[in-house]
C-alpha cells in the first residue's frame, strides 16, 4: 500500500528538513525531501503532516515485554525482596499464553508511545514472536538462558533452534540473538557453549553486564575479576555483543568495551528506581562506545514510553557529570534511532529516513501548550515530548497506530486478558 | 453549580477508598465516601469516575510561567552561558502583555497535566494575576525582586502594594508572598527591608537557596557563611519562608530548615538538566523538613508536567541515596498535594480530599495500556502516569478541563499569542 507523508518537517538522522514529503512502498522509503513535490506513484493514503515531526521509530535495545504483570506490583522495595518475594515467584507462574498476551499489551504500549523496534529478553519467545508478528512491529528476540539451571544445555539448544527459524520471520521484522542471563548466572564453561553456537549460527549475543554493585562484589570473589573482563576472557566479545546496564565500569573495563565494539544498552530509570546506579554513558561514548537506550522491563521502570527514558537518561548524566552539556539533545535522538538500530545489526536497515531504508516512522504532534514555542525540535523530543504526543506509528510501511487507533491489536481484548490473568496469576 | 463524582476510586490523602463518590458545592467537598450514596442535593452535573482515579490536585511549589517563552530556546548550555547570553537579553524585552499570555499557556499546559495550584515567581506579576484570574486556576503569587539594583526599595514596595491588594482574588484563588531573588542578588540590609514588610503585611517569603556549588563559593566568600546560614543570619527564617531548590547543605543547613519550619521546594528536573546538583530530599525529610515538588521555570525543565516531576524526584533519591526505598510512591504523592500545600500555607484549604476542604480535584484515566494491570493506584501515579493520562481538572469546584477541552481558556488563540510573541523577541 503506497504512501505518502506530505508537508512534514522531520529528521532523517543527520539533519533537519522542513515541509517536505516522505514516500513509502513495498515497506521501502522510495522519495523524500523538499524536493519530492511530484507524485512517485499513485498513493493509496496521504498522511497530512502539518504541525507534526517525523523521526525515524524509537529502537528500545533492552527490555522484557512480557514483565507487564510485574508493573506496580511491589515498588519500593530493596532489590532481593523484590526479586526474591515478589517477582521470581510471580514469574514462575506465567504460561506461555501468559507471556504471548503480555507482550501483546507492552507492543501496545510501545506503539503508541512511538517504539517501532524492540529488543526482548524473557523466556516462551516462541509466543512473543506471534505477538509480534501479530502486531507488526520490529522486534530482536532473545530467549534468557541461566546456565546453572538442569538442562542448560538442552536449554541452550532449544533457543538457538527458536533463534534460527524464527529470525527473518515477518518480512524480516524479526530478528534474534542468544541470551546468556548474566556472569552471575551463567558460568565460564556454560559460556564457551554459548559462544560457540553463536559463531556457528552466526547469532549476536545479548546479555546483562555490570548492573549491580553487589555483581560486581560476586564476580570479583568468584573470579577475581570485573564483569567486564570476565566477559572479555570467556571469548563472548569476539563476536557480537549488546550488553546492557553496565554501571559499574572502571576504566579497564570502558577500554575493553571499545576496543572489542560492544553495543552497550542504557536503562537509565530501571539503574535509579532499583538503585543500582548511575552508568558512565558519557565516557562510554567519549572513548567510542555505541550506546542506544532501554527501558528495560516494565517491573523495573515501570513504563515502556522512550521519551521518559531519553529525558532521564539525558538530565541524568548532566547531573552526574557536573556538566549541562552531557548528552545534548540531537545525540540523545540518535542514540534512541540510529545508534541503537546500529547496535542491533540493523544499522543498515532502519534509523534514518534515507531513501532505500525500511519505513519505520513516527510522527509527533507538536501543536500543543507544552510543545510552544518551538524553537529546536529535537531539543522538544528530549526535554518536552512525552510519548503521548505520537500520534501516528508506522513500521515497515504499515500504519499500526494513529490518533488513539490500533490498527493490528484489539487493545480493549488484550487490556480484558492481561487483567484476568494477573487475577490468577496474584490469587 | 453543585457536582457530583460518581463510582470513582480516590485517594483522600491518607487512604484509598474504591468506589466512592464525592460531592460538591460552592467550590467546597460538601460529602464524601462509599457511604454517602443518598443524593445530598440536586446536582447540575455528575462525573463518572469509572477507570478514574481521583487526587486532591498537584500543588507545584516553584516556578516560573512567564519562561515559556524560553522553552527549548538554549538547551544544553553552560549555566552562565544559557543565562547571560539567552535568557536575560530575551527576557528583558518582555512586556507584561507577553507574560500575559505565556502565562495562559503554562496554565492551559499545567491543568492539562493535573496542577490545580502553582506557586509563580515573576514579574509583570498583576498580569499574571489576571491570567489566574481568567484561567480558574489556583496560585501563589510572588513578585520577583532584586536587591542590587537601582529603585530596590520602590520595587519592593510596589510589590508589597501587589502582594496586598491581590491576595484573596478570585474567592481565595490568589495568595502571595514577597519573593527576594537569592543571596547573591539581595544583600542583607534590602533582605531586612523585606523582612519588615513581610511581617507588617503578613505575607511569607519566597526565595531561592543554595542552588548551586557556585552560590556556595559567592555567598562563602562575601560573607564567610553557607546561603542557609546567611538566610538565618538575615533573618527571614523567623517568618514563614519556602526556600526553592536547596541542593547543596551541609548538616548544619538541614538543621536549620528544620527547626525553623522552612518549607523546601523540591526541584529536580530543573538540578539536573542545569548540573546544579542532587538535593538531599530524603535526609531534610528524615530531620523534619517538610519538602514539596516544583517544576522550576519551562526553560529550564522543560516542562511542567508534574508527573514527569514526580517520577524523576522520587528515582533520583533512590538512585543518589543507593536505596531504591527512598521517596516511596506515597510519600511522593503526599509531598506533591497535601505537602506542598502546607507548605505554601494553604494547608487548611487545599491538599486533600476531605469533607470541608476546596474542591481542588483531578480525575486520572487509568484504562491504558502503560496503566495495566493495576495493583496499587499510588504506585502508577509516580512510576508509569504521565500529565496527559489527567482527564479531568477541577479547581474551586469548577471543571476547567476535561478530556482535551478547556473550559475557561481560548487555547488555539493562547499558542498563536506565544508564538507570535516569541517570533518578535527573538527576531
Amino acid at each position: 500500500m503506497p504512501l505518502k507523508i506530505k508537508n512534514v518537517d522531520y529528521f532523517d538522522g543527520e539533519k533537519l528538513i522542513l515541509k517536505g514529503n516522505i514516500y513509502i512502498k513495498d515497506g521501502i522509503i522510495v522519495g523524500l525531501g523538499k524536493k519530492e513535490k511530484e507524485q512517485p506513484f499513485p498513493t493509496d493514503k496521504e498522511i497530512d503532516g502539518e504541525n507534526c515531526l517525523a523521526l525515524p521509530g524509537l529502537v528500545n535495545c533492552h527490555t522484557h515485554a512480557g514483565m507487564v504483570y510485574t508493573r506496580g506490583f511491589a515498588d519500593d522495595k530493596p532489590l532481593m525482596t523484590w526479586l526474591e518475594d515478589y517477582i521470581w515467584p510471580l514469574e514462575a507462574k506465567l504460561t506461555p499464553d501468559d507471556i504471548y498476551w503480555g507482550s501483546l499489551l507492552a507492543i501496545a504500549e510501545m506503539l503508541a508511545s512511538g517504539t517501532t523496534t524492540f529488543t526482548d529478553m524473557y523466556f516462551a519467545m516462541d509466543r512473543v514472536g506471534d505477538a509480534v508478528l501479530e502486531s507488526g512491529i520490529r522486534a530482536v528476540l532473545t530467549w534468557g538462558l541461566i546456565g546453572v539451571q538442569e538442562n542448560a544445555i538442552a536449554n541452550l539448544d532449544k533457543t538457538v533452534d527458536f533463534a534460527t527459524n524464527w529470525r527473518g520471520k515477518g518480512n524480516g521484522r524479526i530478528t534474534t540473538m542468544l541470551a546468556p542471563h548474566a556472569p552471575y548466572t551463567c558460568p565460564p564453561e556454560f559460556m564457551e557453549e554459548v559462544l560457540e553456537r553463536a559463531k556457528r549460527h552466526n547469532l549476536p549475543i545479548h546479555t546483562h553486564l555490570a548492573e549491580t554493585k553487589d555483581e560486581i562484589k560476586q564476580i570479583e570473589k568468584d573470579y577475581g575479576k570485573t564483569p567486564i573482563k570476565w566477559a572479555l576472557d570467556v571469548g563472548i566479545f569476539e563476536h557480537r555483543t549488546v550488553a546492557a546496564h553496565c554501571v559499574h565500569l572502571k576504566d579497564e573495563d570502558i577500554n575493553i568495551l571499545a576496543e572489542n565494539n560492544v553495543g552497550v544498552a542504557y536503562n537509565p530509570q530501571s539503574n535509579m528506581k532499583l538503585a543500582s546506579g548511575i552508568a558512565p554513558i558519557t565516557k562510554l561514548i567519549e572513548k567510542g562506545v555505541k550506546v542506544g537506550f532501554g527501558t528495560d522491563g516494565p517491573g523495573s521502570n515501570n513504563s515502556l514510553d522512550m521519551f521518559a527514558e531519553l529525558k532521564m537518561g539525558s538530565l541524568l548524566q548532566k547531573v552526574a557529570g557536573e556538566n549541562s552539556q552531557n548528552l545534548p539533545a540531537e545525540q540523545v535522538v540518535k542514540m534512541s534511532t540510529s545508534v541503537g538500530a546500529e547496535i542491533l545489526g540493523l544499522g543498515s536497515e532502519i534509523g534514518n529516513l534515507q531513501k532505500g531504508k525500511k519505513a519505520d516512522i513516527i510522527l509527533l504532534n507538536l501543536d500543543k501548550p507544552h510543545l510552544t514555542p518551538l524553537f529546536d525540535p529535537l531539543a522538544h523530543v528530549v526535554y518536552s515530548c512525552r510519548g503521548s504526543d505520537v500520534q501516528t506509528t508506522i513500521v515497515d510501511g504499515k500504519i499500526l497506530y494513529d490518533r488513539g487507533e490500533f490498527y493490528t491489536l484489539d487493545v480493549e481484548k488484550i487490556k480484558w486478558e492481561v487483567r484476568e490473568r494477573t487475577r490468577h496469576l496474584t490469587k
